[in-house]
């Protein structure tokens, strides 16, 4: 067989899984995800072999240490994966809710009712645990899913979907699709765009990871692609903001965890308080050891600062403002007034999170409608774009598309809908 | 300016409009709306010229009776367009909509609002009346449209678009956007891959039209698409259905107007029922001069109607299954009941509107959660599904696609959403 001939063959199989799954009730599934998880605890001396093999070619091939604790399982780590999947087995059942319902003149009832998208082909870096993460939620959501993670992870990925598929058996025996789960048994490049090609099977893809591995998916595929990009997020500081609440929202955007995509990347600060706000978080965040890269305005307001404390201090440039830095670093702009903190952000920014802080109701409203991102707040960190935060529970990610799903991706977000109309023999006229 | 610079200039120009559009309160853009359809009644002269001239070019490249037909504009046809702008400027505003709240036990406060999508890129046929269906719908929805029909309408749809946006300046002055409605100012077929390549401006291409079209389009598309495909659609007539009432239903779904998208393509008979229920609505079909192509079994029992009458009757190929006839033309297959009619369906259709006619609820219940089609129906004809139908007002076409929005799509299926977090100063911990 060819490789494409054994993907499309893996595709088909999804298909005729996802419609099985789609049939489950909402106890079976549970009870599956209740399984997988005692699966993955009982069968850890398995997993760890399989993962330590991965660890040790991976180190062979010089992988950074970094990625090396990307990679590496241990058992709080697979504890963890298994308490992520009882999560998701407590939470509601996405498939079956019904979003509208109406009655037409001709007595055609028509209800929207939310079903499972189909089979979701998830691409990401090597994380084993994202292997159970993913599989999981879309389990729950009657997904089938085709996971490619990071060639280093191969072994610990085939070994997880192992795992929960036999638990999976063990639980329903033959009413369970055992291609459900499927993690794609190649690490050929060529895997992906082949994949990405089968319209007739394959329903959506989810990219997670870098920005160039996401662009290189959205590319070639001929399937939909739902994109978390990246999080250049910012919080404007406004004249009529409360100081002491800014100074915490800046604080807890920027260092709380700088890594993730949620945290604060860019300061705006309106230029009728730029003079005392800027000096008081300028001080603030070099004690946090936070590098300021500073517009003009900005960095003549912040100079003075160097001669009472070590402060890292340089002008920003026009690339300064597109960049998720994932550090701490910090870029920091005087703005004139809410507008141009709006036109800053619609500019510069990734569509991902973004805040203001200020007392005016309207300042705020006019924020909030302006910019254009999955998540706007007022008076609140970034850092809440979250599915936990949210309340939906786990989440696959954070969207930064607007078409099919838009900010956290939880379990309702992995699913579609049909409409059902029924009748008493209507037809039209 | 090169192609590529004229089409990123009109594309960066959408987005800055799709940013003011989507600040414009529901008032505005409904003003805006009746404006836009007076004009096109008051020019009405202007336009015809426009469409004159496109006429007698296409004519002179020879363009088909059929396809001139759907070309040509007259009063009535513009009346019918300005009257569907005013049905759409009557609907509700889809923008602003609250999907979803909750407060958060930090009393973090989120709320799931409905926005704009932004910029869409609409691709269709040499069909005027569609350009100002898909500006109005895409206008009330807070959306900026770059529309690109069939070459032949170019100097008509380019008349629409100068008499919108003027229409739409006359009444909102300075506040109008006029780059919110543009037709691509070149016939060149370079243009299509070009816009759909820039993700920076554009947020959704929808294209409408015939398979080939839809399916060059999905391929070249790097940014998200929406596809209407063929509509393959079928009824099941089970052996608990009223005759009656499956007579009528298989009769309206495929005689009303066979040239539709949600007209029936294969009747599926259970084979209970086949020896009966088979003459009963071959002969009904065929004094409605409808071709039939039957499956072995079928074939057996329909060709003794042949001595009765002139039947035109034939074996069902492989290929038919999957054809959309747009015709007075049928497959009909006799099945071993709704498992196997669910089977076929999913097989050979294309995921639009299928419907079953049983008096069996479990039957039903079976069909409606196996059949994986945007509209699924019980007792009733497959040619509800339709945003009139369906109460949603004027729509843009049946999505077949489970991604972004599937089945009709009215102004709702036109937006996003945002999540707008306000809060007293909530950080994360």
């Amino acid at each position: 067989m060819t490789l494409s001939e054994q993907l499309t063959e893996l595709a088909r199989q999804a298909k005729t899984a996802a419609r099985a799954l789609g049939l489950l009730s909402t106890a079976e599934k549970n009870a599956c995800l209740q399984a997988m998880a005692d699966a993955l605890e009982t069968h850890e001396k398995e997993l760890l072999q399989a993962n330590a093999e991965d660890l040790e070619n991976a180190i062979a091939q010089g992988l950074r240490p970094a990625m090396q604790d990307r990679l590496r399982l241990d058992s709080s780590r697979i504890r963890a994966m298994a308490r992520g999947l009882r999560e998701v087995a407590a939470l509601p059942d996405p498939v079956g809710r019904i979003l509208d319902e109406r009655v037409r003149p001709n007595g055609l009832r028509l209800q929207k009712v939310s079903v499972p998208i189909g089979v979701i082909v998830i691409i990401y870096e090597a994380r084993p645990n994202v292997t159970a993460d993913a599989a999981g939620l879309c389990f729950k959501s009657g997904n089938a899913t085709i996971l490619r993670g990071g060639r280093e992870a191969q072994r610990s990925n085939e070994c997880i979907a192992r795992l929960l598929v036999a638990a999976g058996q063990a639980t329903l025996g033959e009413r369970f699709p055992v291609h459900a789960i499927q993690v794609v048994p190649t690490t050929d490049r060529e895997a992906i765009p082949i994949l990405l090609s089968l319209t007739s099977y394959v329903d959506l893809c989810i990219p997670r990871g870098g920005e160039g591995l996401i662009r290189a998916v959205a590319e070639c595929s001929k399937v939909p692609v739902i994109k978390h990009y990246k999080g250049v997020c910012h919080v404007y500081v406004d004249a009529e903001a409360d100081p002491d609440m800014a100074e915490k929202i800046v604080l807890n955007a920027k260092c709380q965890r700088p890594a993730v995509c949620n945290a604060m990347e860019t300061l705006l600060v309106d230029r009728r308080i730029a003079d005392t706000f800027l000096p008081r978080i300028g001080r603030a965040l070099a004690q946090r050891k936070v590098q300021l890269r500073a517009d003009p305005d900005a960095l003549q307001i912040l100079q003075p600062l160097g001669r009472e404390m070590p402060l890292e201090l340089r002008p920003a440039s026009e690339q300064d403002w597109y960049t998720e830095y994932n550090d701490l670093i910090l870029n920091v702009r005087v703005v004139n007034g809410v507008q141009a903190a709006i036109e800053h952000i619609n500019h510069y920014g990734s569509s991902h999170s973004d805040a203001i802080v200020t007392a005016n109701e309207t300042t705020a409203r006019q924020f909030l409608a302006g910019v254009d991102s999955a998540a706007v707040y007022w008076n609140a960190s970034t850092r809440f774009t979250d599915g936990g935060e949210f309340g939906m529970g786990a989440e696959i990610g954070i969207s930064t598309d607007k078409v099919g799903a838009r900010g956290p991706m939880g379990l309702e977000e992995l699913t579609s809908y049909k409409w059902i109309g029924i009748g008493q023999g209507q037809v039209r006229s």
